[in-house]
Parts: structure tokens; sequence; C-alpha cells
């Protein structure tokens, strides 16, 4: 599901690993592509799957937002994706793969993973409802993976699930997990005003086309919730206490993009340079970063020792610190943390991981 | 099989990880323990395994350094547990679980997975045998799994395996594989002699009793083996430069241990020396790493960017980074590797991981 820039790079990623996977005896078949208009399913799913030319032509009409083409198979509209699924999953155990950044998934992924199947979602979406919801989903933990949902591909969930496997306790997780405010964080840190720097990121294509969508944290704050309910914590979005980098009287519903960018950014310049004075003469630096202890998940601006890895940061990188009783000096995964290329990777690398269930 | 510090502290992970499985539908059961003298195994490996009170007794034991006792279970000589193992693998399928030092388990690990078992290595003595052995270990590559022989419990090889099966290509990975060559050069760099920290290193217990067993770089070697096989490349030890950090002369056939470190080790000061001061004057310094391309594999001493990820390395820390078409920027990964208890740890988080093999 989802034909967005993450799911195109999933099936050209499909296409390219097929003689290495096939090597190693695993055969990928495609037999179904969802986007929020229209539902393409093989003539049968049992013997029939999209060819490699039919997977780089969706790929192509998706990049010149066309509609997706219904040659070689049946179409039918995204109303009816749910029933058409339901019929498949009776017929034929798959892999249900989330890439779109839609909340409306969640049914449609139950109702799968009910059937038998399994589901690998980059959509943080349906893992940041509420906890009735998130239980249905992780009632067969197995069967549902998310690597891509926090870091895109870096092993951040990965490795937090071996640790929790191993009986290791994990005390505390920092890490800087927005590619955006990081940079953000670490120009300003460079001395730059705040305001020249949000307005560059933008103008670079880091941020939202809103930067107020990253400057809110909610985007953090959902990764954060993750990573707590992957620790067995029964948060919700109403348990973490997020800091926007923008108080609420310069919200979208308040001010135009363009009032907020001319007017409203200069006057965050200040407040920002006082608190780097004021972490600098600690000896530290301003880092955006999310804080998950056992109680408590904190999202905003926190000092952070220069000497650490969080400190070293630059750039758009992401870094997570997980400290537990193995790694009291903290275990780093440090590394792109956005981007088509790597979340499709993590994708694909999920559903490889997934091969034992269809053994 | 191995009941050494990593085995002894592997079973007291599963005892005290047992309700954390079992309140995931987990249940661990041991059936069989065995050192290099005896093999125990319970009465009826189908219905009985050893209870927790009884898997701590065999920790005391060993701590103890008494042979395994032979109370609740039977007993045989270690010559027997090929054949009793064989009898075992008919009747139940099981990992087998090497946290030994030995290159003799390599054949009974393939005996077992060709059993239809798994099996989990700690140790990399039977990963570094000739291609035509390991290739026999890797006839069905899900069946064995073996994350705490680089790194310990870091997650080095979960995170390499993802890269390969997204189908990233992986260009190269630099790494710091040895606390204690980590330990060793880091302290070099800020100004003490080479014999002096060596020393230093074995009085704390960082090094091997013969210190010269980690200077020559073996060690190292093995886990680079081991990270070139896992990308494919069929090097053998033989393909791989190992700069020893003494030279011949000084090896354990030419010089005692006691004529090495009072009159050896203090001969080797200026060469590290002059190495340092030149690397410094580059911005650089000097680490002891393993550097894997496509077509070859060095172990030995290396100037990196002071900035960078190694060489801000201290103390006994392990840091990889791995370069891909993802990964321009490395792929970072540090934190402690070493250790009996993140050993065991990697190695319980192994075992778990093979889970879906036995639903």
């Amino acid at each position: 599901m989802g034909c967005g820039g993450v799911g195109r790079q999933l099936l050209q990623h499909i296409v390219s690993s097929r003689i290495l996977h096939a090597n190693k005896g695993i055969r990928l078949r495609v037999v179904g592509v969802c986007d929020s208009k229209s539902f393409l399913v093989t003539l049968d799913v049992l013997s029939k799957e999209f060819d490699d030319a039919f997977l780089m032509d969706i790929c192509r009409t998706k990049s010149d937002r066309l509609p997706l083409e219904k040659c070689k198979c049946e179409a039918f509209p995204y109303s009816e994706s749910r029933r058409k699924l339901t019929d498949i999953a009776a017929r034929l155990g798959f892999v249900l793969v989330d890439c779109s950044a839609s909340s409306e998934t969640i049914e449609v992924i139950t109702l799968t993973l009910n059937l038998g199947c399994c589901a690998v979602l980059a959509n943080k979406k349906p893992l940041t409802c509420s906890m009735e919801d998130f239980d249905k989903l992780f009632l067969q933990p197995r069967r549902i993976r998310h690597e891509s949902t926090v870091g895109a591909g870096l092993p951040i969930i990965a490795s937090l699930s071996r640790i929790i496997s191993s009986g290791d306790e994990v005390t505390l997780i920092i890490g800087s997990l927005s590619g955006t405010l990081g940079y953000v964080m670490s120009e300003v840190e460079n001395g730059k005003p705040f305001s020249e720097v949000v307005k560059a990121a933008k103008d670079l294509g880091y941020t939202e086309p809103d930067p107020r969508d990253d400057l809110s944290g909610m985007d953090v704050a959902r990764k954060g919730l993750i990573l707590a309910r992957l620790l067995g914590q029964r948060f919700d979005m109403s348990t973490i206490r997020i800091e926007s980098l923008y108080p609420d009287n310069m919200g979208p519903d308040m001010m135009t993009l363009e009032d907020f960018l001319a007017n409203g950014l200069p006057l965050l310049d200040n407040d920002i340079e006082e608190k780097i004075k004021k972490a600098s003469s600690n000896g530290k630096v301003l880092r955006y970063v999310c804080i998950l202890q056992a109680s408590n998940c904190i999202i905003g601006v926190h000092e952070v020792d220069e000497d650490s890895a969080l400190g070293r940061l630059k750039g758009s990188d992401n870094v997570v610190e997980i400290y537990s009783r193995c790694y009291e000096k903290p275990l780093v995964i440090q590394g792109a943390g956005a981007g088509n290329d790597t979340t499709a990777a993590g994708v694909l690398a999920d559903i490889i991981d997934l091969q034992d269930l269809f053994a």
C-alpha cells in the first residue's frame, strides 16, 4: 500500500535485488499494489505475479502523478481494497506492506494479520494509535515488522528488539530522531540565526512544505511512542511531553505559512540563541531529542555533552544512544535516518526477515 | 557446548529472562550441556528439561572448576557427545549453542545442522575454517546465527545482514574490533609509551594472559574474515593481510613472556611513537583496524580522521563504520564489544531470533 517515494523505491529495490535473493532461494512475488485511488491485483494471485517491467511501469506512472495502469491485472477502486485483500488472504499467505502516511490503514492491516498474513510498515500512524488498536496489531508480534518507522533503514528497532529478547534491561534511550531538526540544531550551534537556518533547510527540501510540521516535534514524538511501546510501555501520544519549537500563536491555525516564515520565525531567534549560550557555558550543546525512560518520554530541546555521540552529531544524521545493563556506556547507532532509498531498504530487509514464516 | 564464562552467563540469562519470554509465549528448554570433558543430557529430551536450580548448579560447579555434576540426568564422556547429539536430533529439533573456543566443534555443528537443527555460535573458530567447511555450515544460512563472534552482543552481524538483504551494496567496512587494541591505541595516543600501556592493560585483565595473543592481530583477523564471508567473499585466513604489533623475533616461539614484557616490548615504543607523530602531522590518529573492501581485507595500524567515529573512539569500545549505496556517510555502530554479559546476551538474542523455525 502506498506508492509515494518510498513505495516506488521499494518496487525498484525488489526488481534490482531479484538475482541476489534468487541465489539464496528467495522469490519475491508482488501480486498487488494499492494507492489511495485504486488497487491492482494479478489475475490469479496463486499463479501470477507482476513482472519487473510492469513494476517499473507502476513506478513511472506514479512518478508522473498519473493513476495506476490497468493492464495485465484486475483493478478495483480503493473502497474495495478491504474486501479484495480478505479474498486474497484466504487463498495465499502474504506480506502486506504499508508505505503510506495514512492513519486509515490500521483496520486493513489488523484484518490481514488476523487472517494469518504478515505486515511490514514504514507508516508510523498505525503504531501510534490507541493502545487498544496497537494491541490488536501485536497479537502475534513476530508477524509485524516496522524498522523504517524510526530512523528509516537504520537498524534501531532490530537492535532494540535483540537487546530486549536477550533479557537485558534498557534504562534510557536518547536519540536525535529527526534529520531535519538535527540539521537545524547543528547549524544553529554554528552561530547561524534559527530563522535563517529553517528557511535554508526548507529551500534545500530538508523540511516538510510547511516547516512547522517538523518544528512541532510531532514526528519525533511518534517515533518516541513507537520505541516506548517496543519497550512494553503502555504510553499514548498524550503521555508524551512534547516541546514545540514554535509557540501556539504561530500555529497553522493562527498564522499563514508566509507570515510565519517572514514575521513569526525571526521572533524565535533570540530565545534559541540564549539557550545555546547557556548550554555552552555549561560545556554542553543543544539538541532536539527524544528521551525515553521507564516512566516517561520527553521530546524537546535538551543540553547534551559536547563529547557524546549526540553532541558530536552534524548534518542530518540520526543518532540513538541506548543505555542498559550491558551498555552502561551506550550502544550507539548513527547514520542517515531519512530518504526514500534507505527507508525502502529497511522495508525490504523486514520483508526478507519474515521468510521463515513462509518456509 | 562450552561452559566457560560465556556459557555460564548464557545459562544465567536464560534463567533470569524466563518470565519475560514466557509472557511472549516462548519456552526455552535446556536439555543438554557439554564441556570438554562430559556431556549431560536430561533423562528424556522430549519431556524433561534441566530446571533453573540445576542450571545454576552447573554454573556454580563450573565456576569452581569442578567437573559437571551428574544428578537428575544422564552423563556421557565427551567422546560420545557426537553420537548422543545425533540421537537427540533424530527425536527433537533443537538449537546447538557453541560458546567454546575450540576448532573441533565444526564437525558436530555441521552434523546437527544437516539433521535439521539450528546452531548459534559465539565461537569464531568454526567460521574461520576452510571455505569448504564453511560452505557446509551455511548450506541453510537461516539455521545458523553468530552475532557474538564479532563485537560481542553489538548488532553488527544483524545490521550487516539487513543491509545485504535489502539489496544495498556494501563498499567498505572499517572497524576497531578489538576492545584490547582499541584501549591500547587510544592510551598510546594520549602520550603514554606503548610498552607501559600494554603492561597496564595486562594488569587490568584487558589482554589475554600472553598479550601477544592480542597484539598479533589474529583475533581481529578472524572477525574480519567472518565479515568478509558474510559479504559473500570467498576469503581464507591466508587472503588477509595481518600486521602484527610485534616482530617475528619476539614471538612466543622465540621469546618467553617475561622476556617479551621486560625486554621486547620497550624496543617497540619508538616505532609506535614515530607513527603517531606522523599521523598527527596529517591531522590523523592511529587505530588498529580491520579494513574490508570487495577485493581485500587488511588488519593493522591505520591513520584515520580524528573527527570520525573511529578517530574519536576511547577506551575499550568497539566501533564499526559501514559504507554502502545508502550509507555514503557511514552507518556507525559503537559500544562494548567484549565481556561475558554482552556476549551471552548476543547469543540469547540469536536463539530467540530462531523461534520462527520452531513454530
